[in-house]
């Protein structure tokens, strides 16, 4: 037992009068936030710049605005100390009351609020994937006329679940998969966690085990997430941590694992595809179609309705060259691997700018990241918005979608003709709307994954290889959404430009991927960026960083780590690889960055989690966590330091590897 | 369509600028806020005067004195405008800024802030049932040496259940009992909640499902409602309300009747006993055991081997006179009906008032409502605290507990000899330990139930009638914690005063009956606080209040409104019944009120839920609900105010009803 543990387990009762004093360290923090202004200087994409001034020009409100209103941002929320879990508060710690009415210190109350956080995250994904599976399970039994399209998928999870498969149909097996995953979602006899016994690392599935961290199943754990940080229940802060770090575990085999592995069986693995990105490949004689969102059903249906013969047609009758779809945050994303030709506009916070160009004439939203703001936005500029699940509703906007037990799901076809119908009415409408498209586009190539890497490589040896002679320093996953308190994109981009010129290989999904490709970084004219190793490993066949998709896609990041550190003959935690999310601003992103560190990486960030309320939480998460794990969380706001930090990290990993 | 619903439908994404102006409401609420002076004058219990005083002579801290010291209290945590649901924030609604960064308006932040705190109830009740109906099902396939002691509940529940019961042990029906309940809690795949089939009316079933409100389940509506309440998702406050509803449903039917169902099969249904209560029933002589928390399988085992002749013998020549167990909150309550012979002393709020007479050697502390506070005053009086569940750890405390999957549940004889063995220890230790006990004791009856009040009255046919003749005018169901915002128990108390006054029947469970049982209110003595009439139908043989037992123990109420509904030839939403919680104070609290609404009930209250930043939801909980479910929320922060409107509804209930 450390001293750290032994003060833990029969002391630290007598230290809730330890305030720490967070309000400078708070204060520093908020000053570092960034503005409006910030972002119309010093946003590095320039259509990001033009359209902050445009619609500042045009008296039309953004995310930019709302934040620089909520200033200044209050400090026990952002210190972590501000609890409203029960009536007895609100309560806030402070040197004048370091406990709660309850008698809950700071450590408690902040490592409730992100047991909370993490328990968010692993409900949102979570609840994408059970729609998918249940998707699945309904295709494979024909409640719904999907196809199975993963069908090498299929026969590889079988295998990895060891399932009979002699005589049976993919769709047999396919349902068969969909109830272990729905299962391993949702026990509540504890027993064995099927995807988790296939899919993790026999080292990590021994961690894991070893510090009681098993998930039941992400139903379970977030349920008892939420029993444990309600008023009076769990008193111990550090136990609360692990009830934190086994909610990072179900995030990753239940919701991002479980969900990726129905998606692909259902709608196949990636495919490579190269697209125009960025503002200016909106097109004006074209009904312009936006998918917003991370729910794949209905957006694909849409997709193909709208090529089909049919609806080609009545938009040439209307006037229109053809439908084109573009891409917001992540449905968007997995539609262009999938079914090719989605442009990709914006991750969630860009949204407003996209709508305030004029060119859409339909916006469809189904889940997360959808905010509330873009509503106004689209009726200024007469944007039909449709909602497509009932989880995410907006008032003002028009809603064709299925119904939340999925009873439905086989009208899709029929919603899909009705969301194009009037995506051709709205551009018929819509022809006196303004438009305003900035000039800047480039060309992205996405649909990375271990599948197309090895279709591209053979196998991942070459890029093991690389990375012990040095050719490669390390890898990055880069990911997360951004955040207004950092100048938009600004982080993502500044670290990704050091990394790259330090021989550092990027993999990146999800909302931090849309700067990546709108910005060239995804396109083989961007190896130009790179130090002249990693140059000579990419031989000018592929770009520096390599697109995985949308942010679940994080399973395929994940597996092809796997496999290159098993060609390397060493285990993830000690490769120099990390997961980088510098702008990271929801409850998925905690999730996400717990989850990688679960995994054995650390996590790098430019935003702060609320925890500088408390320094045992902080000194837990930044660096108590590595004896446990071999991993931790790094925060610096300041990008450059971020990339400085990342690069000596991952030069200590390859010196412990004895790698030069 | 209404007009409200139709604006709702079309129009209200042009309202965000309708800027409710909450803080004056705020202020004037907080300044009605309770001090620790207060308390020290008004509160109604004088042995709970004495012993804050005493505690503050000593210098020992209370919930009363950190309540002091977190005043002023947070006007937007107050007004439910403040968000921290991700890092683009924290956001507050205020005149300057009327909605957070990603565009969330008051109503909606509300709404999504009320949401989180329900499925906080669902989870708290919902995981301790879970772990009743595990402890179930091992005991009913023999994984655990425990005896199904409800073997009528077990009949009766199958036959609810549909099940085939020929040639089936009770055990093996209880197993398949404990099978529907935990599906019903987890099931990923919409279908029948055979829960709610077996026990809703076929009115509120056909009420809830019009709406669109039935729940999968209490796991996957908990996943949902954090899902839909994560930045982006849901941005309808009115569409977070169906979730909100959903979640009242499942912590009716999931969390509280599921888990009542499974105790009751497990440990048989209450038994009549009556008991000395409050702090001069605690012995000097005797080992004292505290019970505290909402778990029964450990304490049941304790008081149970500490029966024993071997820890009788034990504690005799420890010098002890005997072992005596004290119930604190819920779990003290369910063995004192269960068991007998435990003396009810306090709530979750007061624990440390009863810690600090000294008088308690060990303090068991299982789930929910133990205040991390009472560390600090269980150090001074050299109290053992042990704790049990791994959800609820405290530092400093000994831990003796099951692991959290159960399963090494075979092993509670065990840790009950271990725990009943400590406090003989604690007993020897701490003799030189100042007692300061209060001289005030009551006696109270509990144990009440339909199955008690039947073997009683034969059936409710004579309760229904007293009814309708006017006898009794209506019948409240009093719960709900305690809340340092209001003069401890003092709501409680004035309330029940004045409607006892006006003839109306009081069922108590929960947090509130400890201020009925302390102060005679469940003794047959305080039948002359009744009104003429109702003392008429008492007839001196039932006190006037008549205790269920802990707060899940709301399920045998109900069922007895049910049956006093069935004999009177009408709804539960037609008769002047209502949920009454004055001084609720937590999440579990926001869900036992909203499942006593769903259920029909108008809910009434002295503490305001943190909705008056938005007229909308405040709207929609006070009045709007009615037209759908027949109920509404009421409060007033006036106890005599809340009893004169109680009055008034059970009136115009009845002249509804055509009952003088």
């Amino acid at each position: 037992m450390t001293k750290e543990q032994h003060s833990h387990e029969h002391g630290h009762h007598h230290d809730h009068n330890d305030f720490t004093d967070y309000t400078a360290a708070v204060k520093a923090y908020r000053e570092t936030f960034a503005s409006k202004a910030d972002v119309m200087d010093q946003a590095p994409d320039p259509a990001v710049r033009e359209m902050v001034k445009y619609m500042d020009e045009q008296g039309v409100e953004n995310c930019f605005d709302r934040f620089d209103k909520q200033k200044p941002h209050c400090t026990f929320g952002l210190a972590g100390v501000c609890c409203r879990t029960c009536s007895l508060g609100p309560c806030k710690i402070t040197e004048r009351s370091p406990r709660g009415t309850c008698g809950a210190d700071a450590d408690l109350i902040v490592a409730r609020n992100l047991v909370r956080a993490a328990a968010g995250g692993v409900a949102a994904h979570g609840a994408r994937a059970c729609e998918v599976m249940l998707t699945l399970k309904k295709a494979a039994v024909g409640e719904v006329d999907l196809p199975i399209l993963g069908k090498e998928t299929v026969r590889n999870m079988a295998s990895a679940f060891g399932l009979a498969t002699k005589d049976k149909s993919v769709e047999e097996l396919a349902n068969e998969i969909a109830d272990i995953l729905l299962e391993d979602m949702s026990r509540t006899v504890p027993g064995p966690h099927r995807t988790l016994e296939a899919v993790a690392t026999p080292e990590r599935r021994q961690t894991w085990k070893e510090l009681g961290l098993l998930p039941v199943g992400a139903y379970h754990e977030v349920f008892e997430a939420l029993h444990q940080t309600t008023v009076g229940t769990q008193g111990d802060w550090r136990k609360a941590m692990d009830q934190f770090m086994r909610l990072g575990i179900a995030f990753s085999m239940n919701s991002v694992v479980g969900g990726s592995i129905a998606s692909d069986c259902l709608y196949g693995t990636p495919k490579r595809t190269t697209v125009k990105a960025n503002l200016a490949a909106l097109k004006t004689d074209t009904v312009n179609i936006a998918i917003h969102g991370h729910a794949p059903m209905l957006a694909t249906k849409v997709i193909e309705a709208a090529r089909s013969d049919k609806f080609v047609k009545m938009a040439e009758e209307a006037g229109a060259a053809g439908i084109q779809f573009y891409g917001i945050c992540c449905s968007g994303l997995s539609s262009l691997y999938r079914l090719g030709g989605v442009i990709p506009l914006s991750n969630a916070n860009g949204s407003e700018l996209v709508l305030a160009t004029g060119a859409l004439d339909l916006w469809l939203a189904d889940i997360q990241e959808v905010f509330p703001g873009i509503m106004d936005v689209a009726d200024c500029y007469k944007t039909v918005v449709v909602t497509t699940n009932e989880s995410n509703r907006l008032p003002g906007a028009e809603h064709i979608g299925y119904r939340r037990d999925l009873e439905d799901l086989d009208k899709l076809p029929e919603l899909a003709d009705r969301i194009v119908t009037r995506a051709i009415e709205s551009f018929t409408n819509r022809r006196d709307v303004q438009r305003h498209i900035p000039d800047h586009e480039m060309e992205a190539e996405v649909g990375f994954s271990l599948e197309t890497l090895d279709a591209h490589y053979g196998c991942m040896e070459r890029v093991a290889s690389a990375i012990i002679n040095g050719q490669i320093k390390g890898i990055i996953n880069l990911a997360g959404c951004t955040n207004t308190r950092i100048v938009y994109e600004k982080a993502i981009v500044e670290v990704v430009d050091i990394l790259l010129k330090n021989n550092v290989l990027v993999f990146t999904n999800g909302c931090a991927s849309f700067p990546m490709a709108k910005l060239g970084y995804c396109s083989k004219k961007a190896l130009n960026k790179c130090g002249e190793k990693l140059q000579i490993f990419l031989r000018g066949e592929l770009p520096p960083v390599w697109h995985f998709g949308e942010c679940i896609d994080n399973a395929h990041a994940v597996a092809t780590f796997r496999e290159i550190a098993g060609y390397a003959g060493h285990q993830m935690k000690d490769m120099p690889f990390a997961e980088v999310t510098p702008e990271w601003s929801n409850e998925k992103g905690v999730g996400a960055a717990l989850a990688f560190r679960m995994l054995g990486f650390d996590s790098y960030h430019c935003v702060h989690a609320p925890v500088q309320g408390s320094e045992k939480v902080r000194d837990f998460l930044y660096g108590g966590t590595r004896e446990l794990l071999g991993s931790s969380m790094k925060v610096d706001t300041d990008p450059k330091k971020l990339a400085a930090m990342i690069i000596a990290d991952f030069e200590e990993a390859r010196s412990n590897l004895c790698w030069r």
